[in-house]
């Protein structure tokens, strides 16, 4: 039997077809431009079909469709009870998708989905608690706890990037000051960059064509001061973060994905040991803590493989 | 059938007898001043066996005995794996006061056991998740989620207190500078006005027999300037806490306990409005923020309740 899972992005709908817990086949479309509910349902039903097709699979031969989609997603409801950037309020997403497809449909938040597929077949492989967070634009989070997604005791929670890293500090997208988002997602390491540029006109950050947190990474490995400094500054912040999780939570691997990881060790060795000096019981074992090894395509697989 | 519960403390050990999810009776002792496992365990032992013929109780009444302990408690083993407190490592609890009672010993941390307590019978009570943070010379967390006690996916979870409220801020006893321990404790509001004592001559916080929160909360009340900004300011950082607990784990109930919420709604109403700005999701409904109501015995009766 096959598996189909959705990631419902602001500007793709991505679908793919599972087997085995691993993807045979992908199809991508637009996700429609105003983001209106029916339309939305109605592109991802049409795209599921589209991909069904293409393979020569009946419906008859699937147990069913999991869904990641932005925003506060119930699955025991079938609603998005809400989505910021969809400007979605209780959409019966379930139920909609059902007119079109009859099949036994599964929710979760994106970042969640994704974090599924991770604990499941990347780098949680084979333990029973494992946090994946993404350094991208933002900072998602997906959080499987003794085995099952986590997501708080009511709806909401999960909002790694959101946890507070210096209160009343730099401003975050959400309208609070000192978000971890605002200090430890790419475009934070890049800001922080781009703010001190004027006083650093040696660093070759000025020279870098597009400066985003590659080249960061890229002209610290090079021993620029100005790059060094903040790419420094960048893993304190994300070790607080960490460290925070690791007091509270205590998951047994920590899995970072997203563009900063790309940076691997250059990442892990500083990281690992500012954590070390951060947690409270240093005397315990604590989480690994490593690169995700999913890719981009965790999100398809991880909604697919969420339980029906 | 009785249930008996163990409070044990760095200066006393306190043993209660539970019925019906009442305590019947206590018996408090010193804890040995060396701390050393082998006698603290016998004092135990003999706290309840006095507890008992005070009480005319036999062991055939009792179902079993719940431990509240400082530091890690891992329920599977019923060893204790690491109090700072204390100084132990590995230190197995319950095979060592099953030398003495044989009875069936079930083990939580103390700040877990009384947020246990305050879930099943105090402001928790009806919720399915209510984390309990206790605001006094530290701060101490207990958090039930979906029902259970939650400690995290390995040992040394829970940790409220040494979350990161602002990074590489105020120095924490933990050694990790700003802990939420450093800022939102009760030691930590006194310590706020403290600093600023000298500076405002014309502050009440002068002239009182004894600087701590209730002081301060008093004379903020009172409308005392060097006061009602150190109190202003500890509600602020309070509410970040709160909010990121709320965006990360979402619990129905935040109960405040410990010496700080003895200021009641002149804490609450603040710390709510405060709270609402903070939070992510501001269209989900959130955890309701309210004062413990289970006193200082919910170490003894959360204990006494834990699951054999």
């Amino acid at each position: 039997m096959y598996k189909i899972g959705v990631d419902l992005g602001g500007t793709h709908i991505g679908v793919g077809l599972v087997k085995d817990n691993k993807i045979l086949s992908t199809y991508y479309t637009d996700t429609p431009k105003d983001r209106d509910f029916v339309k939305t349902v109605k592109a991802m039903a049409d795209a599921i079909n589209t991909l069904l097709e293409k393979n020569s699979v009946k419906l008859s031969q699937c147990d069913g469709i999991g869904i990641g989609s932005p925003g506060v997603a119930e699955e025991k409801t079938g609603n998005i009870v809400y989505s910021a950037n969809f400007g979605w309020h209780d959409a019966p997403l379930r139920s909609e998708l059902q007119r079109y497809i009859d099949l036994p449909v599964a929710m979760a938040n994106d970042a969640d989905a994704a974090g599924w597929a991770e604990y499941l077949l990347g780098a949680g492989r084979g333990s029973q608690s494992c946090i994946t967070i993404t350094l991208g634009t933002g900072i998602g989070g997906g959080m499987v706890i003794n085995g099952k997604l986590f997501s708080g005791g009511m709806s909401g929670g999960g909002e790694l990037g959101h946890v507070t890293l210096v209160a009343d500090g730099r401003e975050c997208g959400c309208g609070k000051k000192g978000c971890a988002e605002a200090y430890a997602s790419a475009t934070a390491m890049v800001k922080m960059a781009s703010e001190q540029l004027a006083q650093h006109p040696e660093s070759i950050l000025n020279k870098v064509e597009q400066l985003n947190a590659k080249a960061v990474v890229d002209a610290s490995r090079q021993g620029d001061e100005l790059a060094s400094k903040v790419f420094a500054d960048y893993v304190n912040y994300l070790a607080h973060l960490i460290a925070s999780i690791i007091n509270l939570i205590a998951p047994q691997v920590i899995a970072l994905g997203g563009g900063v990881a790309g940076a691997g060790e250059y990442l892990l060795e500083p990281l690992n040991k500012r954590v070390d000096r951060l947690i409270l019981n240093k005397k315990l074992p604590r989480a690994r803590i490593v690169c995700a090894t999913m890719g981009s395509d965790a999100g398809i697989l991880g909604a697919a493989l969420l339980e029906l």
